[in-house]
């Protein structure tokens, strides 16, 4: 698996260990990818090129972080998002998956949470569960109204989160999406900053679906408008383009351990759009773009009796903006960069970004 | 089934036909009631005291309506919010179940919606979904993490929606509730209302699970005050209380058929509290108090080309905004008068509001 | 002055000493009354009947409280909420007027912040001010387009603010408002609970120039409709009712000394639609109803450096949701009780709520 | 005064005749710019480096427009905004002008309105105003502290708004500020687009005070990095380098004719970071920045009885989003473009970002 860095594009700030979401401690990561059958699509058998990443804030026995979130186009879902605004914790995993795995995913992650040893039925306040998925489409590759994921793919993606590096590109959620007309998935990345004196770390992890191709901008350089084919193609109208106006989405996940309040996790929240815009996203009309940002510090914060908590001061909050934006950006173009070239349903094929013609394209506009 | 008016109740205001959601032309109501077995929990075998709820806004056919949506209290779902927020519009049916049951249900509509004759895979405007389900808490009679609310009783939910009078009480997703330490569920009403010289119609549905014994007030009088005893009691521990401190939630549906566009259908779901708060309730901390209303009016505003559309201006809204807290109060309390003496896991009983002693409190406070 | 409490209006909960928003250890209020002229209107010159009110959260030197708001009906102005949503802060006080001396009320709290001790121009993060100033109309009684508020008005409230009782009625901002179709005006009350083991006071402030008569409810009794006529009259045309449909707004400020966050403050502010509709409020269409909620607790949150803070768990937190929707329905009432009948401009006149007919419904009501 | 296109900045799209808000038919701007004075900051003399502009979206007779509003960052001020969200309309004109002159500009507004020939005092829908004024902070240049934006300054922006190109740079509201470390002020832009056959006009005008130094980014160069000298000076300390770190703000308006309703006006507002960020911009913390955007499409839309509307789909909007994108883009750099180097208060100097070096720094990457 390649990487945006490795290849040689340029990003600003200093990352993390594995400049990816897994570099705040306690985050892990777990991915199931579902790859079957090729050839005309038949509803319920495939073919299949889906799947479901989990993140898990804190680890699989999950004290609640602090988290905030925001869209900046709602044409999408993230459950549980109701339940963050109100409360101001996540309790339990982000999970992202296809449109229509929603509801097997979210049952799935109820089952799994009831069968974990730190389930209490008789705990009035953790007793029910309003987890969060979130989705981007993936019908232009996936038998999505087939309804692949299972409650067994979800248990595999939450058992087997991990620290470390993150896979990308054709994995987990993000197996069968589209991005500025090329091949999308998963991404992620990192940043650490420091702020009054400590190093903190910002990591990110994309689900992209988005985009329309003239618009790609990597580094600065207008590589959409450079690239301009290689555009997905469907195998049953190999001279048709699908996808490559902008429609899809992109799900963000940003953690990070300053010990920020709610209400400063949503002002982090917020500041996705802008990442996304470097790369030449839009907020197009039918793209469900749905952030969510938590901090793994004030461990302990949902507990009984009179909390105590720390908060960094929004007077020195900006860097910790910074590194949102940069990570998403990067994170992004890891997707990108990461993800193969990938014939689906009915012989419908979505191509990778090419290397080298990125390269070229960096080049020439003096990257 | 009796209902509030029938038995002496006062309320203000002129109702529908049905004095139902359902007075709202085109609206279908579908409801799969799931009781069975008695005696100790089992999960995964009962006892069963659940099911599902379906609102048909515009009939099985469903041209997407205009909608808004307000969280008094977050700490519940309803899924498919972000998209109604950011699109203005309403697809399909609005689910309500239990809160373990939400991904099941929303698999089984997209399930749904993708067999009916309307459907077109090749519309990309259409081929995914984001159905709306919302939830309340049954955990204290039904087997909640038994899952029991599958697929077929969300078909038969939706297949069965018919428009006139709407079953009240231990029905539906209602089934299991507990509404200010009496027996709740789901209740329905409407009113007529003159606005600018058209006669518009509100309708509500709830299904409720909230409020504190201690603050129920029905017309006025502190019905809970003074009938203090007849709480919920769990069958292995007779002496103790349950769930009689306001927690628990409340959905609320408004319907109307005047022609409201996105954001005053919001201004219209902001004013639910009110009539929540008239009958006791308060938002409670773990209550998930969510709402959405939807307009029937401006039928094909979802469609192709410049639309031309009918908006009630902002300076006749007001009586519907009054109908709107009338009509939720008085469903509140439809639910509760209709709901009968329920035994559901452990022997855990919650007791029905009874009909004279209501009466005689009414009498007592001059009602 | 008399107190509703006084005349004997039941209401549940504990007061704190003064029921006032000054029971809050730190907050201040300070009121300006300006009343003079009578007879015709003449635009400049009056009459005159207004005022403002400045509630000082933390006394003059004003280290930042930790805030959230809400408005259940934005057709007003509360200046400032970006912030105060952006940064959980509000610094310095909140002012209640009339609509049209915002403007003036607002650079004039500029120019008296300059002039504090504690101003320092060369702070980059204290150097400029948005203050937080919100109005109710009263251009039914005064003089509006007038513009009778001036700056040594504001300077007048803002160094007379003092700790104990506040002046109800017919004072400061509230001076000319009209509420349910009664004189109204200022009101305050308070409660004390007890959470976590810990005694909290809510302290309450309301400006009312809202409510339609036919909807007055006080104590669950149906005090409108009893009491149909005293409608405020123009003098001018003296068989004109003068707003009595709910049009005008309400501001409603509340004070805590528990230790809540930006985000639990906002959940605080957004139950005062409640205890609005108590008493028979509905947000009607013209109304601006907008609250703030503030808490004194975690004094110095907005200093530099890592902040220490104290966070109350969501788990305890409906109590303060219960004090704060009994001290905005008593504070309504109690500016409606306190508040003498008043001639303004042209010889229109609104008429206090009749005690003793107060009485004689609550009677009536088994109250 | 030079703008950026003339010098050969590269932008996407097509612009309208002026390529200025001024574009949308019906929107007016006018600027009053105050400059007098100069050397040590004498409170309330000067030296005086602000103004006031002012945007009337339908001329001066303003029927309202539908609006929606969006802020990155709050930390700042726009008045009127709640009852904007509450009621969908902008009514009168927007205001931009110093953080401390918001007041007085309010009060002025109200003022002018009143003595305008469509002002109803007997119109209970409109005798009141709660007019939209927004801020950035011109404290570095200019005697901010001295409230020199007086009431005739407010009225010679209103009477003199016209039609045709705007003025950028130092001018009006935007006189005394700075973006990314160089003279900022007002700037404009628009676009046309094609849109489901029609062509509509989206304009855009900026008040630029915002922007790390670091940051700046022009047609996707790190014109900021390549340009790290001519940073602000201040009179009294020449070595000290003043506000380049992205605290400040930026006020955006966009104006367009074609028919959204109020919830795709907040789409579209809530697209100006991407065009923001475009140009480095962040939402740092101190930062307001706040966004307004309305149509002048449905010409009598507020009117009385029932109202017939045309909406365009959401399935056609993006192209709108990627107009206001690249006119927010291009309006930023217009306002930098345009300003020329100033001196205020105390010698403090910032400086205009100099043409040549920009031009070679696009050179240089490939523009």
């Amino acid at each position: 698996m390649m990487r945006a860095r490795e290849l040689g594009v340029p990003f600003e700030g200093e990352t993390g260990a594995n400049n990816a979401i897994t570099d705040v401690e306690g985050t892990l990561v777990g991915q199931t990818t579902l790859i079957s059958g090729e050839g005309p699509l038949v509803v319920g058998q495939g073919p299949v090129r889906t799947g479901v990443t989990a993140i898990l804030p804190r680890g699989p026995e999950g004290d609640p972080v602090f988290a905030g979130w925001y869209a900046l186009n709602g044409c999408g879902e993230m459950t549980g998002t109701t339940w963050v605004e109100e409360s101001g914790f996540l309790q339990g995993p982000v999970m992202i998956t296809n449109t229509h795995s929603v509801g097997a995913v979210h049952e799935a992650v109820i089952a799994w949470i009831i069968e974990q040893p730190f389930f209490d039925p008789e705990n009035p306040l953790t007793r029910w569960s309003l987890p969060v998925v979130a989705e981007t489409y993936d019908g232009g590759l996936n038998d999505v109204n087939g309804f692949h994921v299972k409650s067994r793919d979800v248990y595999a993606a939450l058992d087997s989160a991990k620290a470390g590096p993150v896979a990308e590109g054709n994995v987990g959620g993000g197996t069968g999406m589209v991005c500025h007309g090329f091949k999308g998935g998963t991404g992620s990345a990192s940043r650490r900053v420091l702020v009054a004196g400590e190093l903190y770390t910002v990591g990110v992890l994309v689900q992209t679906n988005h985009g329309a191709r003239a618009n790609l901008t990597i580094a600065g350089a207008p590589v959409g408008r450079e690239i301009s084919d290689l555009r997905p193609v469907r195998g049953d109208q190999p001279a048709e383009e699908v996808a490559t106006d902008g429609s899809g989405s992109i799900i963000v996940v940003v953690a990070t351990d300053a010990p920020l309040l709610p209400h400063q996790l949503k002002r982090v929240a917020s500041r996705v759009p802008i990442g996304i815009g470097k790369v030449g996203g839009l907020g197009e009309n039918s793209s469900g773009d749905i952030f969510i940002a938590y901090s793994t510090a004030n461990l302990g914060a949902a507990g009984e009796g009179l909390r105590q908590l720390t908060m960094l001061p929004n007077q020195v909050i900006s860097p910790l903006f910074a590194a949102t934006v940069q990570a998403t950006e990067e994170a992004i173009v890891n997707a990108m960069v990461a993800a193969e070239t990938m014939e689906g349903i009915n012989g419908n094929t979505v191509f990778a970004l090419p290397h080298d013609r990125l390269l070229e394209v960096l080049r020439k506009y003096g990257r």
